[in-house]
């Protein structure tokens, strides 16, 4: 990407969206950089409030607090979607998961078929992996895939280990879905990728890799070590495991897994030259989904809603950025929203790659605010979600929502059921402030509205959209 | 009591407290009939929204559903306390559990010593016992006391056997707590419910028994069999049972022992003229409470709050009463708020006991509603709790609340942190209309603020009242 192109706010005007995409200003660091490594570490189903630097109480996530310490902890950030297949295709494409038909998570083809949706990510759509390729980068994908049954080299990536579940698993692959696995996934994942940075670090080109877990997803089976680590969340006298105890053995063990990998990535000579990125595709699991039978303990920290939900706590996740150097260390990030459709437009402004591979996004440039800078952001975030959310009633929002500002706003496709908060005071969703802001009620009420107009249709669950119980 | 009494609204005015105990009026069908049997089963922090009847739907509570068939369901029934011993005391005594410094839980002396709290409840407060016994009844005590340690023949309960929890199990205690007699703990109390019916089925008195159970509190451990019952919620693959089948298994226990009670009630040919009530003594535990390891999976319902909580998930639990021939069969009561605090005036009134028995009760006599009647609650319902509240910060009310008519206000005793909620229309407290109706705020919080002053003082959590979470 030109440095011209980099030092000014450029505007891509998207006519079909209405919205903006904007390459950032302030890139001074990376001017003076060659493109780092990028490393993106993906947890999955790992609520905002799971590890102890967001929060939580129950066990200490000592590697990744330590990750945050030597980068940037951000609070608000988003994914795309409040699902697997949604929230990954927004962070590969910059773009909206629904204007793929990626809808909900990917399942099998009956399944897909019923709800309108293909079953893979279009590979002619440019994705990060494209971006950062022709970027000069060398790229790499192990772990979780759940964009489909089209083979990830049809995507950008050079190098692949991934799981039998799309029947993409690459030359090998690995078992991170069988009970026995599910102990070893992570650092099986790991390996993996550790074994290709092994062989790329003396590469003269920069590498790419996704890191993309199973863990805390159900269905959990942590072995008897990983429960002992944390015996003191076990139920006294009883034959079986407590299921805080079987929840976050997993998340200790992930945590354990990301420190080994960071104190290789030193031990390998690159951890200086490597932007690493760890955060979750979504909220945490509901008990109300019987595969869920551990995961549902997660947390979403002091947020309403799980996964599924376009309630905060469905949607927003972790984000820990680190990058020696250039990332600023032991810093919280309080102030910018960050949206996982603005991955591509960041780390290609990151990478120096064309600005043309950038252009048809919905996300922004936030390179900056990774490097450094306090500002807010300066476009919409949109999120919609089709289906049944289940669980609490409280946790069931409307099917759209979009945030600008402090503002959210939530509204059903028929412009029912319209939930206005100011996230600065009220980040809980508490008070429905909808009344007392007629006009911010009307403008985010047609923003959505209209945003949802440019998504392709789709059966909706009857009852999307409603809180509901059965009543006796 | 004097049919006079019964026939006309007779108000008793409490200058200490300033509410209105009213014992009611159309207790027609009492009057032609004999007192009858008294069965009150209790369950231990089973949630408003846990049984099928209730709207469950993980698993059927046959004998449960059955019993509210036969009998009528209460959708807005409360206990006094948000866990048990406030809870229970507001049984026995028909007053609010803060009059006797029943504040939260009664623990070893220590801490009841540092929260202000006595080592049991004053014996010389006329209890529900007491004023059945005065009225001819024989009493009995069977399960989880947890009212302290003073003997229940100290509160005019003629035969007792209770866990050894508080050293007054009687001749013969019953275990049920230790983890060896959890899959038996809800049959034994029930054994010897039934063992003390069928002695005193052919006696010329009526009895009066609490069928107390620790099911389904912490820490369950249900058998092999029992967790069987109910594998279709078992996670896939795995060495451990799940965190729902757990629980359930427990729930379905409960379910099927209080159908065998009910099938032996009919064979001793006691059913027909004994009155049973089931309920629960708070809401569901929480998962941040270390032995809740699965019975934080509990449902709340659609409200807010789980146990601890004076939100309605805390404190609105299952009420089914059943008397063939009074109680309306297949009745669904949505239109009557029912407090614990009514047991005792509406029991006495039923049993034909001395108006002066319930002279200085917190509750209104329900047993019209009972009976049949669909009006209207007379007096307001407060509550409070001053410790801190386990969980999602959502659940984590003021510490005060009062409910009146549709109206509940929430308010700290410093007069800040107000809400209102309309539960006719939003039962889930999700919108707090505090700032549309100032006039209603004024009238409720001075009600709350006023009760609270008619209250011992105690030592207060730090943080009570409070939402709040460990933001990075």
């Amino acid at each position: 990407m030109p440095s011209d192109l980099r030092c000014n706010a450029l505007l891509f005007a998207f006519s079909a969206m209405g919205v903006l995409a904007i390459v950032s200003g302030s890139s001074k660091l990376t001017n003076a950089s060659e493109p780092p490594n990028i490393v993106f570490i993906f947890a999955d189903d790992l609520g905002w409030g799971d590890l102890s630097c967001y929060g939580q109480r129950r066990i200490k996530t000592p590697n990744l607090d330590r990750l945050a310490r030597q980068g940037t902890l951000f609070t608000q950030f988003y994914v795309a979607g409040s699902v697997c297949s949604p929230s990954r295709t927004g962070i590969m494409t910059g773009q909206s998961p629904a204007r793929h038909r990626i809808f909900g998570h990917l399942a099998n083809r009956e399944s897909n078929q019923r709800r309108g949706m293909p079953d893979a990510l279009d590979p002619d759509v440019p994705t990060l992996t494209d971006v950062l390729k022709d970027a000069g980068y060398v790229t790499a994908h192990f772990g979780k895939w759940h964009l489909g049954n089209v083979s990830p080299d049809q995507y950008g990536v050079d190098a692949f280990r991934t799981d039998k579940f799309c029947n993409v698993a690459g030359k090998q692959a690995i078992d991170i879905w069988s009970a026995e696995a599910r102990p070893v996934c992570t650092a099986n994942i790991l390996d993996a990728t550790l074994d290709f940075i092994s062989e790329q670090s003396d590469a003269p080109e920069p590498f790419y890799v996704n890191a993309w877990f199973s863990d805390p997803h159900a269905t959990l089976n942590p072995s008897p070590d990983q429960l002992d680590r944390v015996k003191n969340l076990a139920p006294q006298g009883v034959p079986f495991p407590g299921v805080a105890q079987v929840y976050y053995a997993c998340v200790l063990e992930m945590d354990r897994q990301v420190g080994r990998f960071m104190d290789r990535l030193e031990q390998l000579g690159v951890a200086d030259r490597t932007l690493v990125l760890f955060s979750s595709d979504n909220g945490p699991e509901d008990f109300q989904i019987r595969n869920s039978a551990h995961s549902g303990v997660g947390s979403s920290g002091p947020f309403r809603g799980r996964k599924r939900s376009i309630y905060e706590g469905g949607i927003r996740t972790p984000l820990i950025v680190r990058w020696p150097g250039h990332v600023p260390a032991g810093k919280v990030n309080r102030t910018s929203v960050i949206s996982g459709l603005d991955f591509l437009p960041s780390l290609a402004a990151i990478a120096g790659a064309s600005a043309d591979a950038v252009s048809d996004g919905d996300g922004e440039a936030m390179d900056d605010v990774w490097l450094g800078a306090d500002r807010e952001r300066r476009t919409p975030c949109f999120w919609e979600w089709r289906y049944r959310v289940f669980g609490h009633p409280a946790n069931k929002p409307p099917q759209l929502a979009v945030r600008d500002g402090d503002f959210k706003l939530l509204v059903n496709p028929d412009g029912g059921r319209v939930e206005l908060y100011d996230l600065a005071s009220d980040p809980g969703e508490r008070d429905n402030v909808a009344a007392n802001h007629p006009d911010v009620v009307q403008r985010l009420t047609r923003m959505a509205l209209q945003w949802n107009k440019t998504l392709p249709d789709s059966p909706r669950d009857p009852g999307a959209g409603m809180e509901s119980w059965r009543w006796p």
